[in-house]
């Protein structure tokens, strides 16, 4: 593995082939860990290796991008089940590189071992981006709340595959439609994440859906007053497959709803900020070529909780969570 | 396990509970990850969960060590399979924090989640003492080989207790002899390592056994000219209980000779220093209250070797691995 990265950059000092890595950081830090498990995570005949190696970097950039900073390093354990061959680790490898080379990461060191199932653990060290990073307790009443993107379609594409797979095992075209790839190569937000420092007061990546990740801000940001979560529900942003699959008229439908609102793996950031800001997001829309939704506010209240209705002000209960994060293990 | 943590101290901006940690570090950083498996690195009924804890940060800040560096911060992402109970995270958790709190770490964030069989995926950051770090490829011929503490103890404690295991598989008062807590409870050279910066040439911490380790050293220092290891048998450092289960004649048996030599998990410090920094190294274990005994020396030679002779000066042939690092899975 080790032959396989790229030249260390100027910043490594020391990467792979000792006992720790030696790096040149800045004087604030940032880290994150995943642990991706097969069967938990991932099945592992469902998804392509370079995609699953895309995959498993690409998630925790995300939350790098939902605390506003800048991705510098990434650290990778990987377990392997002895059955595994080369060409798969390969693949996966060269995945996992893409998305560093993209967005200028170095992979400076890890540790492979044999384990029962594909296990890959991933550390990303960061750096704050001006003015410093942007935390989950930020949110104040009053503030906007805002998603970037489309929702849902990440887990109506898995749900698709799911039952393709039924009839047809094996990795097919559904595989690459647009709802698919959604699923499995998602794209983290860093640039709109970097310009967001300063501006967001609280923010967080969408990794379990919109009403589980609104309901944490919710959870960090409420002092002595808790914090009420306002979502209008038709400004929620749905892709034009998304809705196509409902017959364009996804918030009639239970489902629709359900994956719409508490769907995982969008890997879209969820943010507010103070409504003084609308023009200076908007023109970041522009500048990003991204979506930016205001879907909601943040209101002071009696219980901590979140209220969903209508164009016509109705109130609309919530929907039961919809998508399974963790299949039954095989 | 958010609410077990301690407080944080200052240098942590912002620790579990958001999605990426924010700490103050360094200018330079040391960074380095193990991914401990069930059934690969340990057996689940024949450690305790406080033990696996504290192994499981202690095999970390070994690398720190071997490094020359100072540990700061931990990430800590856990797999649990359904069966586990609560008591037994919180005793693994426990450990984790004791040994953390020994060496003035901060636990500052993770991931927890399912898995086929408990998965340990610990990352620490640190940072290096002045001068700088020590590499693996810093060895130069002349230079004395040297190691810390002992060797061998903690396989021969892991092959006993595989041993009495078939007769007794409750954890038994042989886990708390000497030799089953080298295995158990391993004390990274925390210390040593530390003041070692600016002293040896190259560094790496003793996990697969003397013999693997010195590989490693002259592989990442032999430039155009390979080097090769020359090991004095009778200087290299045995425990009284050790040489008693063989006897007090360690060194006739082939038993004794591949547990010394290539037994894993020792974690002591084997490192290479000019001639010139005996007296200095001598008084560094007065210091320590620590034994380094110096075993070798480094030569300029055709192939990179290692070769072994006893006290007479004669060529002993270099036993087989006799540890087995990843027992079979069950």
């Amino acid at each position: 593995m080790r032959a396989r990265l790229p030249r260390p950059g100027k910043r490594v000092l020391r990467g792979v082939g000792d006992d720790a890595a030696w790096v040149a950081t800045s004087r604030q830090t940032l880290a994150t860990c995943d642990l991706l498990i097969e069967n938990v995570h991932f099945i592992r005949d469902m998804i392509l290796p370079r995609l699953l190696g895309r995959k498993s970097l690409s998630v925790n950039l995300s939350d790098i991008a939902a605390m506003g900073g800048i991705p510098d390093f990434a650290v990778l354990a990987l377990g392997f089940p002895r059955e595994i061959e080369l060409e798969y680790v390969d693949e996966m490898l060269e995945g996992f590189l893409e998305v560093a080379a993209e967005n200028k990461l170095e992979v400076i060191g890890g540790d492979t071992t044999a384990a029962p199932v594909l296990t890959i653990a991933v550390t990303v060290l960061g750096r704050p981006s001006p003015p410093g990073p942007v935390v989950r307790s930020g949110a104040r009443p009053g503030d906007d709340i805002w998603v970037t993107g489309t929702v849902g379609e990440a887990s109506l594409g898995f749900e698709l595959l799911k039952k393709s797979r039924v009839q047809e095992p094996e990795i097919s075209d559904l595989h690459y439609s647009s709802l698919a790839v959604r699923h499995f190569d998602p794209t983290p937000r860093l640039q709109a994440g970097k310009k967001l420092a300063g501006i967001a007061h609280a923010m967080i990546d969408v990794s379990d859906g919109i009403l589980s990740d609104l309901a944490r801000i919710l959870e960090e940001s409420s002092g002595k007053t808790p914090l009420r979560g306002c979502l209008e529900l038709e400004k929620i942003p749905l892709s034009r497959d998304f809705k196509k699959y409902f017959d364009d008229k996804p918030w009639q439908s239970e489902h629709g709803l359900g994956l719409a609102l508490t769907g995982g793996e969008d890997y879209e950031l969820l943010f507010t900020a103070a409504p003084s800001q609308r023009r200076q997001i908007k023109k970041l829309a522009g500048e990003l070529d991204l979506e930016f939704s205001r879907i909601g506010r943040i209101e002071r209240a009696r219980n901590l909780e979140i209220v969903l209705q209508n164009q016509k002000g109705q109130a609309v209960p919530l929907p039961k969570p919809w998508f399974e994060h963790f299949p039954e293990q095989e």
